[in-house]
């Protein structure tokens, strides 16, 4: 499963090079990680609520094409990969021309809000588990096609 | 009580105008306060760990000249107002021509971290309220002279 | 005439208070410029493109209660005045539950995009200017009713 | 040669998690990257006046502890690979403890100004050609021992 969400470029996300800043893309894939995740039936505020987080441990990002102020910009986000204490985005982004702008993946360990300590989901969530299970298998199917 | 707080301004803080965007000034306001607080001895972040926050309430902004990548700008924080519950700080920035940038003042409530109600300081931490009645005091005598 | 923008607050936007950083509803007044000025016929990409800027030159904003991730904020944007070389936009923001979280105003003056020298629209572009005059009259006329 | 580069965590910097914003590390490896070069005598604000731009093509991060409001971090920037029109910058930040925060690089592509072409440094500016050269040989001396 995958998820396109939608961006309009801000004016406050380019610099004075006449294009977006790269780091803006992370916060892009983080809407789109937001969008999947609520697609999967785990919004990431309610696991925030519910006492876990899932910061970023490592990125990894290719830029091909800048995006400019006033584009469109498509972000697809999918789970590449999931181990029950970590989590992998993948990411794809695209302009209006269909222009590949972005790629790249983001690593994510879940933790306990207050200690901050790895947690497995699947003790304390088994359904979120379940979900995050079929969808990282979902996209090892979709690469073996 | 004047603080004077040193920004080298960022690439990421310019936008595609090549002058920095607006609502960094923002941001170097806060970096005044964090330094005028320090100075004061009522370091904001133990004031947070102590229960008290202080959000924003107003912000009064003239933006007189842009500051570019590669500037060196000066930020004169002090406390304009103090009402025991209401904070205002006054800011002036200059570049390192000592043309002036922006003049402004924001306006903080102090509220209980977790009720997010608003708190008297004087009840609380006596100690800080004397601190920022003295430093109202000191902007009102100055502007007098 | 007044725009309404839709703002999904996104995770980078709030800061440790566990609310949207104060100046980031400066980036969301942008982008009620940028949706209002696209819908009075004159996209500022476009402005920009013919060789005009429109930078800040003054901001008043009222914070009244906070966003949070998750939340989905309206902005209300018009036209407040308009005097050749200036315009001003109104704004007001609104959650879900129509709470109003922000008001506030911006001033920018309009400057030719090489001297950062202040331009009248009238010369250059005639009916941009009479757009805005329509604009500013027409939220004249809604504050008298 | 490396260069150590001194920051003060801002309280923008933060996201509700009470940590780091991650997208946040990349602008410190940005202002990294300017100290080491106006080290090397190659300051990047010149470099953009003298019509080249280094856009980032590729970002590798590590995020292994969280650096919070109040810290001082101090982010050690080098010249891992240069190759006449590609520059390979290396990372690694620590916080006052002396506990590594991050480690990265970043790829970047010098272009011309108006092109966005690809322009390669020795034609151009040959002694900054020879300064990264020297630069990039240094570091891997330093990797060797």
């Amino acid at each position: 499963m995958k998820t396109n969400s939608t961006i309009q470029v801000r004016y406050a996300e380019t610099d004075q090079m006449g294009v977006v800043y790269h780091a803006n893309y992370l916060v892009w894939c983080e809407i789109g990680r937001t969008d999947l995740m609520k697609q999967l039936g785990i919004p990431y505020r309610e696991m925030e609520e519910q006492g876990m987080l899932a910061p970023v441990t490592n990125i990894q990002a290719d830029y091909r094409a800048p995006a400019r102020y006033g584009d469109t910009v498509t972000v697809e986000t999918w789970v590449e990969d999931y181990t029950g204490v970590r989590v992998v985005y993948g990411y794809s982004m695209q302009n209006e021309a269909a222009e590949e702008l972005f790629s790249g993946r983001s690593e994510h360990v879940l933790v306990n809000k207050t200690s901050f300590r790895p947690a497995a989901l699947k003790k304390a969530f088994p359904e979120w588990h379940r979900v995050y299970e079929m969808a990282a298998a979902g996209s090892a199917d979709e690469r073996m096609i």
